[in-house]
């Protein structure tokens, strides 16, 4: 299949390969001609514009930073919707607010293109595997065509409901991901001054109520779960500036919403101070070296 | 074995019907008659002390409601340091601050008696079945010797360490499962609020990073998870009162050893505020009524 | 003088007769065709468009109720950039974030216009007693080419640097409100719930440290204050809506600026909370009903 | 007059000097040998028990670290209830819990003894100039029997009603201190990254609703007011430490009276965490370092 494939950073160029592996025909678009060179060489044919990219291809996926990003690659005068043929199918693999997905995706449909957003989970490492999770926002018929084509990207696609839910479904998750982090610090952090042995406790809680990912995967505490960013001085995993990101997200969606996110927002703050205390370039569990003293 | 067994209110009753059943013969006490009346039927005999009903047992539990009563029931004039022979192994399953648990025991200890704590989580339903959780703080010797009388109660009896870690387990267990039930009812109210299928959105939570047992075993909202009290009108569970009491154990032994709990002490006040509005009575699940539009 | 004014609303519209009673010649422009009718009868003069107001003006104010107007009202075909002639001075006095206040400026310097921002407090009661406080960002020049026409509608104008900082002076000192009002609310429900008479508790405050103007002039509970919504049914003062407008623009430029407010964001939510309880178009010191025991 | 001072620390040390200055004879309580030399070469008679020093006065003033204290002072057998005679007029100083200072009032009016709490505000500073607020719990006599006395160490005597209501007045003060200084630092730090002069900040806020004590008189941006802790290192004010005291006196009293503090519980968790990064032992507005980035 001829794919267009515009936003080749961290995750998208190696999502990118995984595609030019399974065979497909790339029509690539990015700002930096060094990686444009490196697919180029794997047989990605490179393109002058988003426009020309989305021009001759059967489906369209974008893989992009932000919002004002997403907007610009879709509808600038050389973008997605000046080039594509009516009828090709179109997914945003970007994280970014449900309201600006909704709105391109109508843009989109003004133009007869169908077009679902598909935000991922699994970072670098799932992208690379190719065992990223997608959580796509389509109609079902999109969702059928997109689905063989992003199991050669990911693992796990899951059908959220209609343009926008892929976003959505992205950043609750993260919400309650960024609060549970935090709640198992405070725990394990109390429990370590009370005088309980952390693995000790960790196991209890792994068998309790509080059984959650961010203690039975991810714990925060160094050398209670061996393969976790925390017994590894908390690199390599998600960024304390993508949780930021991402609950920067869900509270303004919220305040959008008129829908109250307490817990969400102190975490959000608890991250943007542990980013301010020059952090944010570590792993997000080491938001619980802010409950440690320091040695 | 003659076991004292001194508070018999709505876990302390089924725990000693279930030793009893065992074949123990049990010295008991409570301020209730009522309830020794109906023990007394079963076999039981009454005790006009703690003091006396340690007096002649082999083996002291006792099940009280804060850490007054414990401190009464052990150090006062007709209490059970007053009566129990040295070397009786005692337990107290009552769920206080590791503090006085620890000053009751080194004061049994001076007499002789090694005393641990043992709290319990499971609530009413699983002391009348006897699939208790006991978090067990005492020696190796003492646990060895409790184990087989608490799996006649219980189903999981883990030892947490010393004397006091059975409380420290039991807090920061509850701590987390506090603030994760606001964190999951922030998501599953949010998602609503934009527009994705509630029922999806928890699936995918549970199938992802936000995966946790207040989401996918005690979902908060209406109908997601069959056998939560969320799906039977918030009734029948772990009352928001008690996650209150616990919580207030949590932040409390926090002050005493210096440490934040920053989530932790928002989740007290949220169940506060619930409370003052009248809804204490209700699971503590019923925190995600706070974060919807009243119909 | 010859002033384009345009945004007729709840506070444009009496800073506009003020202006006219004044002896200045207007040209207005608004959306609702009532309040021009009304506005012509006093003599001033309709305009088909920003772009024609502001296109024979000596001076250019407007009053818009969020950003989206703020750039729709300059920038578009038909705005007042289009039309104003260079070197005519401009002032926008809505209250938006201070990132749009400093583009539309700078928009305005590339067609030789050197515009400002003067954001007011003092509510729908200050703008038509003309008591109106600004807070100007703005040139040393164009402060003092303003100043005169200011204190034609208001008191107290205060220069607070650059343009945008007049947004920033506005933001931050509602943030600080919005939460001293909560802490006043939880000093005050507190102190009556633990049993002190609370008109002492207040004239103890405000002779202490607690002193503050949600205490002393505004105190939230009925009856301390005879002036204030509180003795009135929390009715006629500054709407919880409108603090949460403020607030929002305050947590989001506080993301921007990677810069933490702890407080700030959980105050934030707690007037989403109520606002959630169809509390919203009360006083914002009604939030300390939250704080109290329904009768 | 004959007085019986006990508890001769930082505070009541300076407090004991100003009565022996003013002409009263003490009998002096504590259990530092040093503090009780010094004051016996001032003219102060030292005992050797509080039941002794308050045997043989007409009054019985104390000032001590915490209620613990207060509980054994008065109600040990050798304590002040134990020595002092029927009718005596005595008064709590120290900062303690409402509940026991009417605990311990009640013990003592048991013994005839009508007994006030007077905790007090203003340092160490004003312990030794004699400028101390004094905010009194106690009935119409007892105040008017004080009053003259506490004018010899305090410019500022307030009745707050019956015994405990001075407590409940100091703890109700210091909650809303604690976060409206918290409130201030997040504004002051909010305006100066998104690029307000701080100084012309402050003096935005000192007159408009954002004004307050911790403003406008204590500001913690360096260099806004000159006597503030900010402008000399944060040194020599109102330790954090004692913040935290205060603050965990409030939520307790809260958590007792089943009334929440929402703000007030997030505070005290932003003062622990301060004192966890060692920075405890400075002044209170030094909270705001945690809002600035490190130089």
């Amino acid at each position: 299949m001829r794919i267009a494939f515009i936003g080749l950073g961290n995750m998208g160029a190696p999502m990118a390969r995984n595609l030019i592996k399974a065979g497909h025909q790339l029509n690539l678009f990015d700002l930096n001609k060094t990686v444009l060179a490196e697919l180029a060489e794997l047989g990605g044919q490179v393109s002058p514009s988003p426009k020309e990219a989305a021009a001759n291809s059967e489906l369209v996926i974008t893989m992009l930073p932000a919002a004002a990003h997403v907007r610009s690659v879709y509808l600038n005068d050389d973008g997605v919707l000046a080039g594509v043929r009516p009828g090709t199918p179109t997914v945003d693999c970007s994280t970014i607010d449900p309201q600006t997905a909704r709105e391109v995706s109508k843009a989109a449909a003004a133009k007869g293109v169908d077009m679902g957003d598909a935000p991922v989970s699994g970072g670098t490492g799932g992208a690379a595997a190719g065992t990223l999770t997608f959580m796509v926002g389509a109609s079902a018929e999109l969702f059928a065509t997109l689905k063989p084509v992003l199991e050669q990207m990911g693992r796990n696609i899951v059908h959220c409901g209609e343009v926008g839910t892929g976003q959505i479904a992205k950043i609750c998750n993260n919400l309650l991901l960024g609060i549970s982090m935090i709640g198992v610090s405070e725990a394990m952090a109390l429990g370590n001054a009370l005088g309980i042995d952390t693995q000790v406790l960790a196991g209890i809680i792994n068998s309790s109520t509080g059984r959650c990912w961010s203690s039975d995967t991810y714990n925060p505490w160094p050398g209670v779960i061996e393969t976790a960013p925390a017994s590894r001085g908390y690199t390599g995993g998600f960024g304390a500036e993508l949780m930021l990101k991402d609950l920067g997200l869900a509270t303004e969606a919220a305040r959008q919403a008129h829908q109250p996110v307490i817990l969400g927002a102190v975490a959000q703050q608890l991250y943007q101070a542990m980013s301010l205390r020059g952090e944010g370039g570590k792993d997000f569990s080491a938001i619980v070296e802010g409950y440690r003293k320091k040695d």
